[in-house]
Formats: C-alpha cells, sequence, structure tokens
C-alpha cells in the first residue's frame, strides 16, 4: 500500500510514543535526590496533568511522598482526577488542605464529583470544603445522583438558549457571558420550562448570518439522556451515535446538566476494562496496588476454581480402576480437558463482547447458539482425527485413539454450546455475563470431558 | 447514596436500553413478508444510520438480501461504514452501481477510505468511480498512507486561519465559506508554510469580541499528530489528554488533516476488542462469520494449544509407573494445573492491560515483577494449606497432601512470574503481549505444574 515517497519519509517510530520517557523518570528522581528545585520544575512544567499523574503512579510509594512534598503549591487540580483510586487516595492524604483547596477550584464540577465519591465521610468533609460555596452546592446536589448514573457523569455547566433568538443575539450572549465552559460544543435550545427542543453545533452558529433563527439550524432530533441512565449505556449511546455533548434531563424532560465526550470515553474505557478483567477473574485492581491488597483481591476467583477443580477431579475419581488398568489415559487426560477448555474460553469470549455491543440480541440469539454448535461440532471433528492418531502413535493403541477422537467431539461439541449459553442464560437472569461465564465454562468443559474420556475408555478399551 | 425523591423517580430502566428494539426488527421482517413498503419506511425513517446497521447485522443473510432491495434508493450512506466487515462486503455485493454513487456522494473523506481500503481492486474501483473527481482524489492521497496509520483516519476538510487575522474576520470567512466541515470543533491556525501554531476551539471564538486576534486567544501547545503515528497510539492520545480533535502533520510539519474524537473513539474500541480476543486466543471475527469462516479462524489457536497440551502430557508420561503405583495422583491432577493456569491467566491479563495503557513500563517493571511474583506465592501458600487439608481428608493420606501443599506453592509462584515476565518479554521483542502470551503461559504452569506434583510424588509417597 505504500508508495516510494512515503516509504521514503518513514519516521522513527519511538518518537510517536505517548509513554512517559524513562529518563525524564529517572531526572526527576535525580532532581528530588538532590533538592534540585529549579531542575524538578524545568521537567515538570511542560507535562500535561495526565502525565503527571502517570509519573505519580509509576514511581515508588516512598518517592511519591517526597514528590508530592517537592510540588507543593505547585500542584495542579486537573492531576487529581486522572489518578487512580489507590495512588489518589495516598496523595490526598499527603496534600495540605490549603493546597488542595486552591488547586480543586477550577475544576469542573464533573471532575470534583469524581474525585469525592468514593471518598469516605472525613476525606468528603475535607474536599468540600476546600470548594466555594456555590461549587459545593453543585456538587452535593450532583451526588444525590446514583452511583455510574449519567447524573454523576454531567457537567452543570450548560449554555442554553430560547429558540426565537437568532444567531447574532446568540453570538451576543455568548461574548458578554462570562464564564462559558472552555471549551464546549453545542447550544442546548430550551423551552421556557427548560425542556430541551434542539441542539446546535458551534460550528453551525459560526457558518450562519447574524438574522437566522436558533430554531431554523437547531437539530429537533437530538438524543437526550435521562439523568439516571447508567453510565454503560451512555457510554454506549455516545459510541453508537458518534456523539460529543449530550444534553442530560430529569423525569420531567427538563435539562439538568450536559455529558461530553471526555466522560464517556471514560466510562468507556472503564466498561471495556472491566470485561477484560472480569473474564479472567480480576475485580478493579490497579497496577499501584499493595501485595498484601492484590493476593487479597485474587483469591475469591482462585477459591471458586478450587471448588470448580474439585468437582472435576471427583469425576475422575469414579474411573479409578480404569485408570489405574490402563495409565495412559492419565497422560491424556490434561489433553481433553485444556481443549475444551480453550475452545469455550473462545466462543465465551465472543458472546461476552457482542453481548457488550448489544450485537447479540433476541433476534439473532439462536442463529448464534447454532453457529457455536457447528463450530464447535467442526473443530472437534478436525482435532478428533489429529489426537486420535497422536493417541494411536504414541501408545500403538487404535482404540485408545478411537477413545480420545470421541471424547474430543463430544467436549469440543459442549464447549461451544456451554459457550454461548452460559453468558446468555447470565445476562438473562440479570448479571453480568463477563463475571462468572469463565468459571461455570471451564467446570462444563471439564466434567464433560473427563466423564466422555474415561466413560468411553471404560466401555471401550476394558 | 439515593435519596428519598431519587427513590420515588426510579424510572424503568428497559426504557434506557438502546440495543435495538425485537419487535422493531419483528416488525421490519413482517413488512418485509408482506412487501408493505409504506410500513417498511414508516420503521426505518426515524432510525440512526448506526441502527440500521445493526439491523442488517442482525437479521439472516436471506433477510438482509430482501431489506437492501426493499430500501433500494433510499439508502443512506451513513449507513455503510457502520457496518461490519463481512457483511458490509455482503451488502456492496447487493447494491447498484447507481445507488451506491448517489449514496456514498454525501460521506466525508475518512469514511470513504474506512469504507473501501479492505476491498480488493475490482471491488474498490467500482467504488472510487462513484465519487466525484476531486473527492476521489482526496480518497486516493489518503490510502497512500499505511494501514491503521493517522493518515488514514484523519479528515481532509479542516478550517485554517492565519494569526493575524481578528475573530470578526474569521467568523465572517466562515459564514461566507459554503462548505464548512459540519460539525467542527477547532479552527486550526497556520503561518504561511501551512504549519500548524495553534489551535481555538470555537467555544472561545464565540465567547470573544471581533477585534481580538486570534494569536491572543490560540493555545500555542497544542498536540500535533505524525501522519504516519499508529491509530493505536493516535487513540492513546485523544484519550490520555482529552483531545476531541487534533491536527495532523506530514514529515515537514505541514498541515496535511484533522483527526476528530469520533474516529479516535473507533480505533479505542477497535484496540480494546483486540486485546480481548486475541487473549483468548481470537483474531478479528465477527457474529455475522458464517460457520466455516468462524471455525477456521478459530483453529489455529486451538491447534498451538493441541501442541502445548502434548508437551504437558509427556511430562505426565515419565511418572507413568508412579501413576501406576498411586492412582489418587491422576485424580488430583487436573486441580494443580487448573490453578496455576488461573493464576497466570490472571497476572498476564492485568499485565497486558497495564501495558496497553502504558501504565507498566520500564520504570515501575522491577516493582510490578516483584508484586507479582509475592502474590504468587501469598496465594500459593493460602491455597495450599487448603488443598493440603483437601487431599489428607479425601485420600486418608499425609504425605499426599504434603505433596499437594508443594505442588500449589511451587505452582503459583511459577505462575505469577510467567503470567508477568511472559509478557513484558513479548513486548521488548516487539510482538503484542496478547497476541502469544496465553499459550506461552499455561503452557508453563501446566509443565511446571505437573513436573512438581509428580516429581515431588516420586520422591516423598514412593
Amino acid at each position: 500500500m505504500t508508495d516510494a515517497s512515503l516509504t521514503a519519509q518513514t519516521i522513527d517510530r519511538s518518537d510517536e510514543d505517548y509513554a512517559l520517557d524513562p529518563a525524564l523518570i529517572d531526572g526527576v528522581l535525580f532532581a528530588l535526590d538532590t533538592s534540585d528545585k529549579t531542575g524538578l520544575q524545568h521537567l515538570l512544567d511542560p507535562l500535561h496533568a495526565a502525565d503527571v499523574a502517570d509519573l505519580l503512579e509509576q514511581v515508588s510509594s516512598a518517592d511519591r511522598e517526597r514528590l508530592i512534598r517537592a510540588i507543593g503549591r505547585d500542584l495542579e487540580g486537573e492531576t487529581l482526577p486522572e489518578l487512580e483510586e489507590s495512588v489518589r487516595d495516598e496523595v490526598l492524604g499527603l496534600v495540605d488542605d490549603d493546597i488542595l483547596a486552591e488547586a480543586v477550584k477550577d475544576l469542573d464540577s464533573d471532575d470534583v464529583v469524581y474525585l469525592i465519591e468514593d471518598m469516605d465521610g472525613p476525606a468528603r468533609a475535607k474536599f468540600l470544603n476546600a470548594l466555594e460555596d456555590e461549587d459545593r452546592f453543585i456538587v452535593q446536589q450532583s451526588l444525590n445522583y446514583p452511583d455510574e448514573s449519567a447524573g454523576r457523569m454531567m457537567k452543570r455547566e450548560v449554555v442554553t438558549a430560547p429558540p426565537f433568538w437568532n444567531v447574532g443575539q446568540m453570538i451576543d450572549f455568548m461574548r458578554d457571558a462570562d464564564d462559558l465552559p472552555d471549551p464546549f460544543y453545542d447550544v442546548i435550545v430550551t423551552d421556557p420550562m427548560m425542556k430541551p427542543v434542539g441542539t446546535i453545533p458551534l460550528s453551525r452558529i459560526m457558518g450562519a448570518r447574524r438574522p437566522v433563527l436558533l430554531s431554523d439550524i437547531m437539530d429537533k432530533d437530538f438524543r437526550a439522556i435521562p439523568v439516571l441512565q447508567d453510565e454503560e449505556e451512555v457510554a454506549y449511546a455516545f459510541s453508537q451515535y458518534h456523539l460529543v455533548s449530550a444534553p442530560v434531563i430529569d423525569d420531567d424532560g427538563r435539562l439538568v446538566g450536559v455529558i461530553t465526550i471526555d466522560d464517556a470515553v471514560e466510562a468507556m474505557e472503564e466498561e471495556a476494562e472491566e470485561d477484560l478483567l472480569r473474564l479472567a477473574g480480576l475485580g478493579d485492581e490497579s497496577l499501584a496496588d499493595k501485595v498484601w491488597r492484590t493476593t487479597r483481591k485474587r483469591f475469591p476467583w482462585l477459591g471458586v476454581n478450587l471448588v470448580t477443580s474439585i468437582l472435576a477431579s471427583i469425576v475422575i475419581s469414579q474411573f479409578e480402576d480404569v485408570i489405574a488398568a490402563y495409565v495412559a489415559l492419565a497422560v491424556l487426560l490434561p489433553i481433553v480437558a485444556s481443549m475444551g477448555g480453550n475452545a469455550g474460553t473462545q466462543t465465551l469470549t465472543v458472546a461476552v463482547r457482542a453481548l457488550a455491543t448489544k450485537d447479540l440480541t433476541a433476534a439473532n440469539m439462536w442463529r448464534v447458539i447454532l453457529r457455536e454448535t457447528l463450530v464447535g461440532l467442526g473443530n472437534g471433528l478436525v482435532f478428533a482425527v489429529l489426537i486420535g492418531v497422536v493417541g494411536y502413535v504414541w501408545f500403538g493403541d487404535v482404540l485408545l485413539g478411537v477413545v480420545l477422537a470421541l471424547a474430543m467431539v463430544a467436549n469440543l461439541l459442549v464447549a461451544g454450546m456451554a459457550g454461548i449459553l452460559i453468558p446468555l442464560g447470565l445476562e438473562k437472569a440479570g448479571a453480568d455475563p463477563a463475571l462468572a461465564s469463565g468459571a461455570f465454562v471451564t467446570t462444563v468443559t471439564d466434567v464433560v470431558g473427563f466423564f466422555a474420556f474415561l466413560g468411553l475408555a471404560a466401555t471401550i478399551l476394558i
């Protein structure tokens, strides 16, 4: 695809990486060691708040403390919402009250809400005290909405206009306003009851002449987000409909705020991360968590897995005499289990992803179930031949090959069905399909795999 | 967190779901069955292009064909980029050339590029012919950039201005322009060589008075995206720095286009999906793929898994005489393997995610490796006690319990180390850590687990 001129201008890809430069981190630590305030400032000043947050996350806990003390009053409020929770708690514990008050003064209300929603009482009170009265009121109102709802994500700072204004009036209004959100993307046109009746992207106002009425250029079929909507649904709406901002309305259809794409992106990434981690049996853990905390968080899933693997072992124990007579069976058992587990995980992952993106619905459910069953059968047949030959060649026993082959077909067939039916069942039951599917699916494939393999062996070989 | 007034106004969550209504799909199919053109139009007209695309994806292949024929000239160009690849190919094959030409006329250049970049020669030629000359030239230029680069993601339609213009001149220019992108979010200020020197969000221009110079209100420390940058890096920059649009520059620093958040969100979701699927041993498959295609796509990973599980079996076969003397070992083998595999997958998933978000870097690498090793040791000790007791109670043999316990510690310790070292090694070697880690990690845990368990059994029990 690349033509000659492009090949010639190909540039060093390493220049394009946004990861924090390790040399920068070393420089910061050196400046700390040598108490070089000017050098430190010189290194930190050009950094975006998100990069300062990454820096704080990636140094050790002791260095973090030194760094926060050295930054002192230069701490930017924007850095705080960029920090992951465990590091943020640590940093907030280190910052003096008056520095905090100064730092958070300029944050948008949605960022403040994000910061304090997981804090306990005293920490939250300390934070709220640092705010000005008006901001504190707005933040407390947002906190009244449920966790992970649109009400928590929205900003209260909204630019509205009546439909009978013309473009000139709109522009004059914005020029005279002294606390416009910066940036914002849409003007929300509202009726006298504060119900949104249309939205206008700023670019369209810019392109229109002064006498044009707002009602003539507004989008009437905009999407308003109910204030109680779950953030997962909000993120989906932004992604599906390519929204950049959307008005948020209460039960009576009145405008209460606006959600912008940056908050939706945050929610999208959280949801994607949650699915990935849950499929691997992980809770919300962070790389900065300490050993003890991480050990505890990983324990429950391993405990579930211990129980389910004992179940599988009980199946095997029913066939002890068969194994005693035919030790090759013990050698081959892990192959059957491993193939079933992997095939089941493949189907499961596809199903969990498709449910998250709403691509798997009542309309195509049966078609997908049939497809996964047939795919399981198809790969089961292919691998039956392969493993049958391996078993025969390895142990010189045709019947052992036959047993392996039949067990493989049964196992991959069941893996395909379990991989699709279990997440669908969990979704129907109102549970997160990513949460528990892995445990269920591998239990099914292990139990079925061992039972099929050893049961067939007992019948055919002995 | 919910106060009384909110509990009272809690609304039916099912209203808030953006998934396609199954009743709508049924209605569309019924309208097709009864050749009810008006009814069909009535159902389809209010739908967003993304929802029409979902509808096309979720019906069967035969219904898809009927639906496309029935939609005919009403096909909106915006629907096409929303379709997943296999369905899109199918739909494009069904659409007449002149309908296609009409439909794609109003698409932005980036959408056209996205549509045709994966097409083969004849399909691409058919598509390019449907474009107007000027659009075709722009699209062909973009196609000269490498696949998955910023050059492929960007739009060519950009609003620029010189720094010496004032706000009044800028607004007048936009009012007079008759083909402004709708919407756009920033004006890009360029020097006479077309190098960007600043960006101004539209909201800031709106809030400024006419005589204010653009150079006085522009952001000078904006982020310009190199045109050859990989789309994964572009998505990261948008997410990390909360960008909504960013200028794209060539090697000489000249402006060549602009990337907007909708395209970055698309890339973010693709990257997240890729990691999720690759960890489960899946390529880029879609729910609309046919059985045969899916079977073939899942085959390679299962094949790798067959080979690695045979490796593990070979380890077991070295201990056939031990198992023959002590069949309980065969019963307990899957527990050891399963626990190691799960613990390894937990660590692996955390590592892959942290590498993708650039939270795991040279600065904290050794700290994270140490942490994962200690977590493996910690959970190894806890589960050693548990499984040791189970083994003793089940088989009434203290020494068997001891063997199980020691094997568990060894296995979970190695699982933790393999789970972090293997993805780090792959990343260092320039490979995608998500791609092959699963196979490596479970092979290591299986081999180590079986060797430790059976080796200890041979030493202690016999």
